[in-house]
């Protein structure tokens, strides 16, 4: 067993992109980082690629049962799940897999905010069960081209999504670590000035704990009984029970989610809100993108194995 | 009653709309151009103008009840319920409401498309339902963004709909009545040829019978087993029993509609199917924009009673 040096980690991962890596480089599998102590140490000892997918913590105590470990090649742009800062000081490297899923991820945001804005998941249902016939229209909704938006976290995802509302004509404000050059554009040192300025809060954070509850009380507070707050990034960069309370209350006037602070398993609270969409955290889930995700882990896995550089590092 | 000039006819007015058109005027109101020989002749006699609203048909002999009639002020972009031939026969100046809706029916037609490619209504079902932690993911989905669309009609709103698609990096092709100043779009001559040659089949034609059943059998064929159909068009521009066809066999991925032939009662073929959605043909409903359409036609209407240039003349 010793020229097998990856391990698969994540019970998420299907089995056309388990068998691309198995496929690629002899190699063991595991559901999760908590089955990784149960290996054999010979084996363990002849590790030096992890192949990960997933959202259970993946920290210092288990990257410690592999002494020869160089890689973790993150399936996914977000690597909240792994202490990065534990891999840095073993000298292990980390890769995640960008860009390739902008675009599905922006896709899924401008239609959330549209779907949401234009009550069309009640729309669907009034037509589908035949209610249009016997109830008439549905109440008069909300123009979405021309109004204020707020991103937060002008990131790649943050930027492909600003750009595809530009051409709805909206006004653009958004948070960053800095000003970007975006001419027209309106910057925000805190989320809270950003929230008091846009009818939709699009947010579009990276997750970990630096983002934790940014979209915090104070700011859901500050986006007042016009707002609509649209998430595709972490359930964690919301102060959720503060948008759940708002939800219940009228205090905002609706939110588009495709994360939540428990997955799969979203506070049932929200299954009861009728201003709300619900996405099961599908914003990178076509087949294109989920193609492209699993060919640039590979391509990280191999990069290292045969020692080349990494393409997406991001330690 | 010889200073009552305007008649008010639709029931599909509401109170706000309808208010705001008997304060500005005097003004009578019937349900439908049916009920319009009801009225008492001295009455009939004095009408200047009609501001109408719906789609039951206004044709020359409800216009011959009317002697001194000079305008149909239509609420709606879409005028194919009145015989605009026999209007101007007549003498009669017909108006609608473009412009001020195109913006909120383009915004219609993107998240349309992507709500079917990105199966949301589904996707939100399965959160909402609980479905998400007792069965886990959705299937893997489809890629919008990059994809090649092809607008049918590249008036106004097909115009305003190719501009948002142009931010999501769609390859744009479209028919017209005539090629158009648009580097880098593909003009095709017919629409089966424009459904060959793209992924996502939009149409945006004006209604009436010269535009009937303009995406035939033969371009749903030509559209493939990969074609979606998005209308917010009217019922009459598509072959419907063909369009139900190919979505019952498989023969094209999917349809996502803001209209139907049969309005409110669309075909049950349609409520059956599970690669569709469907909206109450809700393209201009916004608060927004309905206002904006009531005051359209109240302008025309009162530069007509009181001797000005119609704004928005048809014929």
């Amino acid at each position: 067993m010793s020229d097998t040096h990856l391990l698969i980690c994540g019970n998420s991962f299907n089995d056309v992109d388990r068998d691309r890596l198995s496929t690629a480089y002899p190699a063991v599998y595991v559901d999760a980082p908590a089955d990784m102590a149960a290996l054999e140490s010979g084996l363990r000892a002849s590790m030096r690629a992890v192949a990960f997918k997933g959202h259970t913590p993946f920290g210092a105590e288990a990257m410690d049962l592999f002494p020869q470990l160089g890689l973790i090649a993150n399936y996914g742009v977000g690597y909240d799940a792994i202490d990065v800062g534990a891999a840095s000081a073993r000298g292990i490297a980390v890769t995640n897999t960008p860009d390739v899923l902008s675009d599905d991820v922006a896709d899924l945001a401008v239609a959330l905010m549209i779907t949401q804005a234009r009550t069309m998941i009640r729309g669907h249902a009034h037509v589908a069960s035949g209610r249009w016939a016997t109830e008439g229209e549905i109440p008069l909704n909300r123009k979405v081209s021309g109004s204020t938006v707020g991103i937060v976290g002008l990131g790649r995802i943050g930027r492909e999504i600003a750009d595809r509302l530009a051409a709805f004509k909206m006004d653009i404000h958004y948070t960053s670590r800095s000003e970007k050059e975006t001419p027209g554009w309106t910057y925000h040192n805190d989320v809270v000035s950003l929230a008091g300025a846009v009818d939709f809060l699009v947010v579009a954070l990276v997750g970990g704990p630096d983002t934790k509850g940014q979209v915090s009380r104070e700011a859901i507070a500050a986006l007042g009984p016009r707002g609509v707050v649209v998430n595709i990034s972490r359930g964690s960069t919301i102060d959720e029970g503060a948008l759940l309370d708002a939800l219940e209350a009228g205090n905002i006037a609706g939110a588009a989610l495709d994360v939540f602070e428990n997955e799969p398993n979203p506070d049932p609270r929200f299954l009861k809100l009728s201003n709300v969409v619900l996405q099961p955290h599908q914003g990178s889930g076509t087949v294109e993108t989920r193609t492209a995700m699993a060919e640039l882990q590979l391509a990280n896995v191999a990069a290292f194995l045969e020692g080349r550089d990494l393409l997406t590092q991001v330690n």
